[in-house]
């Protein structure tokens, strides 16, 4: 099998573990968060920037590099890593989520999904085969199956139908991957709908998959509901296999999904929110272009110990992000990453040390309660 | 005297000549090629990057920094260098040139020029005492005295009595000016006037500035008329103070103002350019948008020892170009950065080695002919 999960060490009061991911690029330590590459660039960041933050492994976006540069670019180069001069991990996502927003652009069969491009409008088909094809071109360590992401609200039988539609696109992607030291992790859906989480879990565990995503969460939905479609779908997932919460990146959601058993995450927030002059820090969010900054010459955040917050006042940072400069999003995806990444490392530490549960709530109590982002 | 030129070599066919330039931030090699950060940032970079291309002094923008954010906050930040964490040399323009630029929206009398601002039409008034306070709070190493740059074309008599401001002005420049360990340095001008080019370089020389900008050039005349202008205006400049031809970048000018004896130079053509997709080669320029570049994996420049073209192929920039991503301004801004860089390094050893007209030859007949950018 070309991913293993090894379990190292698990907190005795919470579901949250330490382990390592085993790759054929590389042994990944988990709990871990992957930052997002969508169109083969963490946006605004070298991939030397991304090694000296200790980032392991990064998403890229299968729908994304399928429109441009076009996954046979990307093949011709030597592959993904190759093209981004990425030397460690890479997942790449099934397309799904995305084709799936694109709303009134697609349209859903038992085949696949066809819909329009968001660049050109130009007509394209995605069915299970195709991904897979996509996502084998592209070559990603790890993949992940073609699947229907329902939109929330969804009703019960828009879920349960949904569900079943995945179930048979995840045989036929296992059906058509066949390339070697990549895996292909399937993709557990069923809405906001306990028994339909359980059932999809169980299902997919039957299929015996190296790894198994949890879908459909963090699209709009309360965070409590959230945490309680965690409850319900990972005890059916075996316990020598990695869990992969898709799309979560707030500290927080983080901290929750650890303590319930969760061993992957990606999400674009730590990036996105630092072009739009948000920082994450130990005692929470900076909105960098207030004016109370404007003559605080002390670090972003004087418990961090990124590059960023070495160097630079949040006075000159508020500076460069009202004069539009580039280095201010720069400054602050660094930051913003470093943290996360920072954080994920804590955990493993107090999962490690058997003080996680104490760690959850100091780093909570300190960061304050937020909002949906 | 803060600032002091020690010749090391001189070309015996043209007017080129390496040197020292000793300040108390450091001692830097002439010629000498100074990257523009506008608004206290290099565009794109940071300036642990800018260090690791050897950059030994930038030039800032006085306006810019007057306007956001303010010379007051910088000063209270413990200056410039310390505020955008740049160890090295930092020279300051004038202001002249950006506030002649706003046309219609300024004012000029004996006094000095008023003003609106570019960001959110305030009245401004700038004298030369204004711009030595604004100078001396911002504390750059080498600043420059206020001139009136006059546009091109200007008549005989709107440039001579443009020069006449200038010299008046520079007076005051000198007499407000008192801040320890910072050069004053004045701007000839003189339009396209060889007369008064020589009369303004006479009549600054015996002001006796520690340095001499040679301003209102690369104004949108043909190169030949520049050079011409230079031609008169250096052989009136002492040996023994370094000459600082401003706003000039272009590979071709550079050479060229070298071999006329110029030591220092800036301008926004290699960050500027690079933001819009073009990089300068050893071959000539690569406009990285172009369809031939699609599937072209070789580096934007295999003569070239930059990180960008270590790491990164033609193809993977065109994608990053088109996709709009961050890190194609980056990498394109680090390259061209490096090349004007590295030319200027090798201008010196080659003046060092006795081969300067060699050296430019060979370069101009692989770079090209260059037209005005």
């Amino acid at each position: 099998m070309s991913v293993r999960y090894e379990l190292i060490a698990q907190c005795p009061e919470t579901g949250a573990r330490a382990g390592l991911l085993h790759t054929p690029r590389g042994t990944f330590k988990t709990p871990i968060f992957m930052p997002v590459g969508t169109q083969a660039t963490v946006k605004t960041m070298t991939p030397e920037e991304l090694q000296d933050l200790g980032a392991e492994i990064i998403l890229s976006n299968t729908y994304h590099l399928y429109m441009r540069p076009g996954e046979a670019l990307v093949k011709e180069a030597g592959g993904l890593h190759r093209f981004m001069n990425w030397p460690r991990g890479i997942l790449t996502d099934s397309g799904g989520f995305q084709v799936f927003s694109l709303g009134p652009l697609r349209k859903i069969t038992e085949e696949g999904v066809s819909f329009k491009s968001h660049i050109d409008g130009s007509q394209h088909f995605f069915s299970p085969e195709k991904v897979m094809q996509i996502q084998m071109d592209l070559g990603a360590d790890i993949i992940m199956a073609f699947d229907e992401c329902p939109p929330h609200p969804s009703t019960w039988e828009y879920a349960r139908n949904s569900l079943d539609v995945t179930l048979r696109w995840a045989r036929r992607c296992q059906q058509a991957h066949h390339r070697e030291g990549q895996a292909l992790f399937g993709i557990t859906q069923g809405g906001m709908y306990a028994d339909l989480r359980r059932e999809s879990a169980q299902r997919f565990v039957e299929m015996d998959f190296p790894g198994y995503g949890i879908g459909g969460l963090s699209v709009g939905e309360p965070k409590p509901l959230m945490y309680e479609m965690l409850d319900v779908t990972v005890p059916e997932l075996p316990a020598n296999k990695p869990r992969y919460l898709m799309g979560v990146g707030s500290p927080d959601c983080l901290l929750e999904g650890v303590a319930r058993g969760v061993d992957m995450f990606d999400c674009v927030l730590p990036t996105r929110v630092a072009r739009n002059g948000l920082a994450m820090t130990s005692t929470g969010k900076v909105v960098i272009r207030n004016a109370q900054y404007a003559r605080d010459f002390e670090p972003l955040d004087p418990n961090c110990s990124c590059s960023t917050c070495r160097n630079y006042s949040r006075a000159y940072l508020r500076h460069l992000y009202k004069a539009e400069e580039i280095l201010a999003y720069r400054l602050l995806t660094m930051h913003n990453l470093h943290m996360l990444l920072q954080l994920m490392r804590d955990m493993r530490q107090a999962i490690i040390d058997g003080s996680f549960v104490a760690f959850k709530k100091s780093f909570l109590a300190r960061y304050g309660q937020e909002s949906q982002e």
